[in-house]
């Protein structure tokens, strides 16, 4: 139990912390009247929007949780909510401090780049390490609980059950939030730009376009409390997974299961502290922005390395003792073994595993981690082919810049699939499904440090606005212009190592699926083979599930900012006084006429995650008889990852390369700013907006859904 | 043998009508000297770049024969040269005759709309019979020779081998020509109008243009061409994997096999008989265009279920005994009906199949082509919905017309794959992998009458070119106009059902390559489960290949259309006297350029579905066994296929959808032609150009290719 009271310090330090930090941030010059007039407007914008948001998500959580109730008792349900609160609490969190940190920053760099930069990453520091330090101390106090005051055994269906119950009601709150944000951002930030950019020829920001407030106020719901209530998702359920697939896989005495269940929570632990070490060292010196933030990540990561070593002896003693000696559960290790192809040695090393094993998967996950890093760097930055290739392609129009945009969003899956799938082997030839999991486990435990990076960027973005609307010298919006051009990779970086380790954890699930299935329904044969024709069903509506969630979510964006189009051209007839700079345009319509449609337009494509497995298990079920119901139900897991992973991988990177195409241009190349090249280029951006922003990073909660739902379901037919 | 001899005949009546029709079609007349001239220049394109084509992919080809021949024999090799040779022969001949068509039906819409249609549709028809007529001769003649003359049991390994080999030929060569056409044709395209319609401010088909003759080239190599071999590549290996799977799958004495064997031969045969009275019956009457060519497809399937049952009467005799009653070597159906949750008239259908089963599952694939056939039109049809949303997304400019165009592309692979889904169920209730087989079959069957329709469509579009090249009436180009907006319907419709029937067709190859694996290697245990990683491995390295296929093919028609736009640049810059008229340019030049690169920019994409699986295999079989190998390359080809199927639907689909919204626009509507909302749908037409008519189609060959590619692998490590 010791190792499990350090992760809750370790997650009492992360809020310590954030507490502390912003303390410090909200005493920082606020700027003047005119700055803090606009940035009052901006967050009782974002306070109207997120109460209005988690009122709807709350109707939905109640009955969620009485079905939860009903079907699965108390612990569950008590699990459920925690998750949820907390998912909320999250995104609150980082719309909170965002809300303030956004005028500090364009305050600070009044005075230096530095100040700025400093401002802004404290900031996503704050937020960073509050997601973390909450959702690791979501998980260790409540397994705390239910293992010491509850008395239940580790490995007890109970923990498994409360686990995976806590890691759905986190899900289910952060799809809501990832799509209803989404919409919200992209609808007000396409609506601005069309109306103000393209047809009223008025600069980004001006403070006479009525739809600008509305745009700054969704950087703050959307990329700062969607994005966090989505990495707080992740955190919770790739822990959590990781801990219940210890708990069904491996057979040991409690002690045992004990010290390798609180692992991934002490692991979780000491990152939270190598990552506010890493913050410390984000500072400009002689290098480039991209440079200082990078060295906040490596150290972080480098130091991660012995700090993960250490705790993993500390936990396991002897790094070479066998773990799960005794033989496992996991059917295709058994298989694996028994196979009359498999070498002698391959059969040795795959029967169990040691310390070191388990420590190798963990070093995987911090390169996998950094290689998405690379690789997304390499889609999405402006000094590599891809993004200068659809710069090129703007200068024949709008036409070739969408064709190349797309292209490059096709190709951009193929090296994170590549990364994905060696990890998956190599994770698994050292220690089973159980070492994707610690893979898993070791990429997330740098999500502190990933969030402060993500957050920064909108901080950075609305600070932008401020000094433009506020009329704050040139050189102030040069300073934040160039902290957001950083803003848009790190944004990128973020989405794809969230779908990335989803791409992990989903395997994990499914492995917790088949073993789940084995425990209820121990006298069941379920045919998962590929000659199934029910496997294949499932496979395919699977697939089918990420893009028709993306067709909801474009959609939605589309006819939303078409609806703040009306709005402010109808604004620009009623009043002419706003376009002459006399008379002030009616902000709070627009941001209201945006929140009612982000929260109407998020409900029905949120619901499909959960709704689909219920629905095609009954269905096969009545077909074609109750194992294939769980075959098809299993292959609908792995056919949303299989089609998920590249439909947000290629919306998250190819929305990350046409904006900086677009930034590319405006640094003066093909033409520069007001070029045919430069019309060309806004074009991609507007379609990358909703790739990047709406749909593509949705399809992460949504993957992780599908499967949960499907683990309650088994408890819940189970227990029915 | 008298089954097999009725579809020889058959398929000869397909060659008599296209050599008559043709005969008739060249007897009219073809138009003044300009025309005859612009139609000459037309032809010599063409053929030019047919020519270089063949050339390229000949190298290929007598490569992989060399291959095969030391590998599995004569006959595989000379199953894979006549498969290659007549691939190339069909998309020959539709070149050929609809570049004597397009000036003769330009002539003929200068008497009526009527004299137009029926010119256009004939020429259709004559590729459309051909290509089912050579189709069916291919398969049945060589099944023929082996089982006669050759003296092999129908059942023999030989034969499903050869079948597998000529298969093979006909998907290898179909790729090259789709990929090659559509990027000629797109490059030309795409590059015509973005230097002319968009720089220039002429209008299509202006004969200033120097990339207009290689426009009108494209259409011929690219839609008639390619579409053929592809076609006809669809064809062979449906009818080919069906006997196959009869061959491989069924116990029965060599008597029932030959019955079997021979029924998807001579359904094919009589469904050409119904496919030639159908075309017969396309006349305008009082009704649409879309109606008259509705009329022969409907009449054409109408027909073929009476007919189907006659011949499945005849050559099964008692359409209630049960075939395969001793049993089945399908290994999921053995696990279907022994496992404990399957009801007991289940086992009881499941166990064995009759003739009338096999009608059912035909009429299956029957309903299954009008569905796929609606629900196309429903999403590229002027009258509904989803065209008329991209329609008014473009007012708001050229990047909601994207966001609403992609919207609609992910939207539109919900209904097919429903549709897909429960075929599946259905088909395999009925006769289990044999019953998927049947249905696939009867889509085909109907291939003439689909091609057809599709073929139809390139002719209209240049005698609409000619038309306004050679300075025709302004009525003339309104009748190729109204023409062709009908042309992009039913071009989509083609991709549709091409993909359709390919999903269907994959899933019954899987089936072949397992049970050929057990035959091959019968001491092997391959663990075909998802719970093995390497399952998932290759489902995902499967799922790849469409996006990295996609993006090779999006980023080729870019690259050249560039190149296409800078070479027209120059020829205006050099010779003023070209956009004066008074000086000719230099098509031939153009058409060279896109010759070259469209020959240079298929090899790489082509080679990918032919060496990957050879890859996966070798590489997870060093790193993790043989069985393990066979595992993940079983994996990888229902990858291609789950991800494969959604990407090319929602590219066909997404282009017809933005080209059609174009035409809507320009019939009048949200400003008409010239307005800002037409520019906007000009960039959507653009880029769902490549969309539709580059990558979207030539994924249907890639999925064939990579599954027959396994299957070969298979008996070439079996031999070797």
């Amino acid at each position: 139990m010791t190792h499990v009271y350090v992760a809750i310090l370790c997650g009492l330090l992360a809020v310590v912390y954030g507490f502390v930090t912003s303390r410090g941030l909200l005493a920082q010059a606020a700027g003047d009247a005119r700055m803090a007039d606009i940035a009052a407007a901006i967050q009782e914008g974002a306070k109207a929007y997120l109460g209005r948001q988690y009122t709807t998500i709350a109707v939905v959580g109640v009955i969620v949780a009485i079905v939860l109730f009903v079907t699965l008792g108390l612990i569950s349900t008590v699990g459920f909510v925690i998750g949820a609160v907390l998912s909320g609490i999250a995104g609150f969190i980082g719309m909170t401090i965002s809300v303030r940190a956004n005028v500090r920053t364009a305050e600070a760099a009044r005075g230096s780049l530095q100040a700025g930069l400093t401002t802004a990453f404290r900031s996503g520091a704050v937020t960073g390490m509050l997601v973390a330090g909450l959702g690791l101390l979501a998980i260790s106090v409540f397994f705390w609980y239910l293992t010491g005051p509850a008395g239940h055994a580790p490995g007890d269906r109970i923990i498994v059950e409360a686990l995976t119950a806590l890691a759905f009601g986190a899900s289910l709150i952060s799809i809501f939030a990832r799509l209803g944000g989404g919409i919200f951002t992209k609808a007000a930030d396409v609506g601005a730009d069309l109306v103000g950019k393209v047809e009223a020829g008025i600069p980004e920001d001006d403070p006479r376009n009525p739809a600008v407030i509305a745009d700054n106020v969704g950087d703050n719901v959307g990329d700062c409390a969607g994005m966090a209530a989505d990495l707080f998702e992740t955190y919770v359920v790739t822990l959590g997974v990781t801990m219940i697939s210890i708990a069904l896989l491996i057979r040991a005495d409690a002690g045992e299961l004990m010290r390798l269940m609180s692992l991934p929570l002490i692991v979780g632990g000491v990152c939270i502290v190598t990552s506010i070490i890493g913050t410390y060292l984000v500072r400009l010196g002689r290098g480039t922005i991209m440079g200082a933030l990078y060295k906040g990540f490596f150290v972080s990561a480098g130091l991660a390395i012995p700090a993960i070593y250490a705790v993993t002896r500390w936990v396991l003693g002897d790094m070479r003792a066998v773990i799960g000696g005794a033989g496992f559960l996991d059917p295709a290790r058994d298989a694996l073994t028994t196979g009359p192809d498999v070498p002698a040695a391959a059969v040795a090393s795959a029967a169990a595993f040691t310390g070191n094993d388990l420590f190798w998967c963990m070093m995987l996950g911090l390169v996998v981690t950094g290689l998405i890093v690379w690789i997304t760097e390499y889609y999405t930055g402006t000094n590599h082919r891809p993004v200068q290739s659809i710069a090129k392609a703007s200068e024949t129009g709008h036409g070739t810049n969408v064709i190349q945009g797309l292209a490059i969003s096709l190709e951009a899956t193929a090296l994170p699939t590549l990364v994905i799938v060696v990890a998956v082997v190599v994770a698994y030839q050292l220690a089973g499904i159980i070492g994707i999991a610690f893979a898993a486990t070791s990429m997330l435990a740098l999500a502190g440090m990933v969030v402060a990076l993500d957050a920064y960027g909108p901080v950075t973005d609305n600070a932008g606005g401020i000094a433009e609307m506020a009329g704050l010298p040139d050189e102030v919006r040069h300073r934040t212009d160039a902290l957001d051009a950083v803003g848009n990779t790190t944004k990128a970086v973020t989405k794809g190592y969230a779908i990335g380790s989803a791409g992990l954890a989903a395997l994990v699930l499914f492995g917790t699926y088949t073993t789940d299935l084995q425990t209820y329904f121990p006298d069941l044969t379920v045919d998962f083979s590929l000659s199934n024709p029910y496997v294949i069903v499932g496979l395919l509506l699977g697939a089918l599930l990420p893009y028709l969630f993306g067709a909801f979510g474009m959609t939605a964006v589309g006819r939303a900012a078409g609806a703040v189009v009306e709005e402010v051209r109808g604004q620009f007839r009623d009043n002419p006084g706003i376009m002459q700079g006399t008379s002030r345009p009616n902000y709070g319509r627009t941001v209201d006429l945006v929140t009612r449609a982000a929260i109407k337009e998020m409900i029905v494509p949120s619901l499909l995650p959960v709704l689909s497995p219920i629905a095609v298990y009954f269905i096969v079920r009545a077909v074609a008889g109750q194992a294939n119901g769980f075959a098809a139900l299993g292959a609908m897991l792995l056919g949303v990852i299989v089609s998920g992973l590249f439909v947000a991988l290629s919306m998250t990177s190819g929305g990350g390369a046409w904006d900086n195409a677009k930034k590319y241009i405006e640094d003066g190349n093909h033409g520069g700013k007001g070029s045919e090249a430069h019309k060309a280029a806004v074009t991609g951006d507007t379609v990358g907006d909703p790739y990047k922003d709406t749909a593509g990073p949705a399809v992460n909660p949504m993957i992780k859904i599908t499967n949960i739902v499907a683990l309650l379901l088994l408890a819940a037919l189970a227990a029915g």
